[in-house]
């Protein structure tokens, strides 16, 4: 069968590795254009049981505009609920940038721990996505500026915050706690609401959420430099073969024969005609891999081994001295693109869809910069061009961003110190194999605002279902989440108790 | 000369008191409808130096429609600041719903203890107030319900935000830390502005704030309540007389004859067509000397003697036995509306200018249910009723309040225990003379979200100049103030020191 790039599932943010801007040096793409996000709207998932429910939402909740409301969708489970007399904890999940029965599917953890907390499971589905649309459809939506202007998170945590509040009343169950969990651009909403609405939730899990990759907060090659790291641990040899390869590749592609045999050696279902496709392809797999860099195997993004950074530079490591470096490259890519070994052929075109939900959130207030440095990163050097980021966004949608909107609205230059006797109940959950760790919160900021890092951990991998391949740091961690949310809750009886 | 209703000086929220839907019976006026804001706004100040700037502010922080910007102005005096290299704080007014020199003016407090603190003071005035108006004029800005959308407070909690980060940018004052203050709906901006972005400021002021005035977390007849106590703590009998005057009034008012005679015995310049003229005049001429019931002779809203409420019924209870009810009523009102004694006549007529900002305010997110209640309120009987006012609302400006948004967004149901391990650095000075301490945070919520409260305290008087004539609590009551603000920004210096 032949591969689409689109059929790759992507959680989040991830690299939008652009196609615009045709030029002749391979260069890196910045790392918002594109979504690969799945587009498998129409599939069923069985794994776990809800009702489907939609909630009637405003539209504008910041200004009064009579723009009238859209139906927000919910996934519901009561099955393991201890009821509103018993104050039984309502679990609540802040849906990303996609259809919101991936995100019930893929966040086990949830499931695994609701039965030990006598929980109800709430997904709440972000406005915009799957079949939160305003203006009644996808297309109406994502129509122009003027109507994708509603989709930022400010207004997604306002819809959860009124969605709470309406559940509770329905249910009776104001006296009942709330636990939001999130990864990734959900982990970051999870902070965010808690941070922003703590008389919603009385705590938050946030899984991976790169919430200081921002501004100038943390450097901006810090993202490229933990996916070189991820490879040059394995293998000296591999990071460097990586990072001599982009040279190769941009020499063979400035002839019309070379492109010829490029798109033999990778085994392209149609002759490439420019190089940076191609580039393009293997810089965003070599993100991803950093990203599902999970101790056992596993079929996130695509089915693929333990460790599979390890397994990938162990394939190029494994060659004769005087194989070809491309020869390298493509056996180590294979693993990636074609781990099962039913590809035939690759086809490495982009999507052609380019206005996406996330896309549009990139160009207006998630700005996030993204460098790579010549000497740590084994990717093309790149510097950030915000001039160049902006005349695209308004070139693709005619809108202008707004980098420093984020840290206006919700801090992040000196988050301990602002957080520090302000907020609480907050994880922040890294693992420092994910390259979305370097936008994250590595510390803890005080008793209640605290940061699980683990060594091993990759993205967001705590909030996967429990598997019997786990690794014990994982099986802790997950047990460390649990009691502290077990504390949360325990403290929330206990002051709801004193007040009677 | 003939003194107009309009010439009242209004400090915020104050009794709206409607002049639609005539009715035959005396009645209390839901306190949203009529605005008696001040609106001098060409009168010159001259009591403290500023210098007056405008920001380019972004008209809709929420939403990426391409609506442009507006010019906010700010008032600034830097004469005390120590600057950028010492980190000289900067002490912020959250500006209300009128023009920011008045406040300016009557916040005397900043300018006091400026030196004390080598502050800089800024004043930064409210959206669609004063000068700081959408689409260029006041015309355009109030034509309607669109143009009209984006005055909600928390627009201009983002515009004060996006102000002070460019403040501290153009002053490299990046580390000075940022002390805002408040007083009425400017005080509820100050303590939410607190809550919602803890990183933009190291504390709040937040005097007179009524940030519990919501839904039905307080007891809806509390306002009148108060109000009716401030006068029965003075004298039984003028309460009573007060409270048995609405009849009479009422009853004369069905013949025209009545009406002739109610507009001679109050001295109208003008003849009465109906009684509730009348009585709106009179109720919110009691409402406003609660809120003014200040210990030494101010004019404030109006020139007036030390404890007017007692001078008042001082008055009222002066006259001989037999005196008529009436009698007393317009010998204990003139205390209010004719101290000076230079009013000829009585011009009670309604400000025909109905479109003001805070009643497009009370008609959308500031939704404060308010009711008199037969047994312990000294005004008519009256029962909030939702639906009517939200018809006025839909009748006035086309628009459907939001009368569950503020609580949604801000909490309150529950303000202790959502604060207790959450937020800090806020003070909240109530006066409990004043008639919207009911609406107020009245007890400690933790060490460091305090609460002051003054037994003889109207509103906000901790805000005004020192003078000399200010008791012994007025004095400790600021020293308070500014020994808990001086904590905030020792505790925020040793943490920078700390953190190098």
């Amino acid at each position: 069968m032949a591969l689409s790039s689109t059929n790759f599932l992507l959680l989040f943010l991830l690299l939008f590795l652009g196609s615009h801007s045709p030029s002749k040096a391979v260069t890196l793409r910045p790392p918002f254009w594109k979504s690969w996000w799945p587009r498998r709207s129409n599939e069923r998932f069985s794994t776990y049981q809800y009702e489907t429910r939609y909630f009637t939402q405003t539209l504008d909740h910041f200004s009064f505009k009579q723009l009238g409301s859209f139906q927000q969708r919910y996934l519901l489970n009561q099955h393991h609920w201890s009821g509103a007399l018993r104050m039984g904890p309502i679990f609540f999940y802040c849906g990303n940038e996609g259809g919101i029965e991936w995100f019930a599917e893929n966040t086990g953890f949830m499931w695994d721990i609701a039965p030990r907390f006598g929980a109800m499971l709430v997904f709440a589905e972000h406005r915009y996505y799957g079949q939160s649309l305003p203006y009644g459809s996808r297309e109406k939506a994502y129509q122009n500026a003027d109507t994708l202007s509603y989709l930022t998170a400010e207004q997604a945590l306002a819809d959860f915050a009124t969605l709470v509040i309406d559940l509770k009343r329905n249910f009776s169950a104001e006296a009942c706690p709330v636990i939001l969990f999130g990864g990734s651009y959900g982990g970051m909403l999870a902070a965010w609401m808690r941070m922003k609405y703590p008389h919603i939730a009385v705590g938050a899990l946030s899984s991976s959420a790169p919430i200081l990759q921002f501004q100038d907060i943390v450097p901006s090659q810090i993202f490229y430099d933990i996916v070189s790291n991820d490879f040059k641990r394995e293998s000296l040899s591999c990071f460097k073969c990586i990072k001599e390869s982009w040279n190769i590749l941009e020499h063979l592609g400035q002839t019309s024969e070379g492109l010829a045999n490029l798109s033999r050696r990778f085994n392209l279902c149609w002759k490439l005609n420019r190089t940076q496709d191609l580039a393009d392809w293997l810089s965003s797999a070599y993100s991803y891999l950093a990203m599902v860099n999970y101790p056992y195997p596993a079929n996130f993004l695509m089915p693929l081994p333990a460790f599979p950074i390890k397994e990938v530079c162990k394939r190029m490591d494994s060659y004769p001295d005087g194989t070809g470096i491309l020869d390298r490259i493509f056996g180590g890519i294979s693993i990636y693109y074609n781990y099962t070994g039913s590809v035939d052929c690759f086809d490495i075109r982009d999507d052609p869809h380019g206005m996406n939900g996330w896309n549009w959130q990139a160009c207006t207030e998630m700005v996030m910069p993204m460098s790579s440095n010549e000497e740590s990163s084994m990717f093309p050097p790149y510097c950030f061009d915000y001039d160049a980021y902006q005349d695209q966004c308004i070139k693709e949608f005619g809108v202008r961003p707004r980098p420093k909107w984020i840290t206006t609205e919700f801090g992040g230059h000196d988050l301990e110190r602002d957080l520090k006797h302000f907020g609480s109940n907050i994880i922040f959950a890294n693992g420092l194999l994910d390259p979305w760790s370097g936008g994250g919160v590595l510390q803890n900021v005080s008793d209640s605002i605290i940061s699980l890092v683990t060594e091993e951990g990759a993205h967001h991998l705590d909030l996967r279902a429990a598997t019997d391949q786990d690794p014990e740091w994982l099986v802790d961690q997950r047990e460390s989440e649990v009691e502290i949310i077990r504390g949360w809750i325990s403290d929330y009886y206990t002051g709801k108790a004193s007040s009677f």
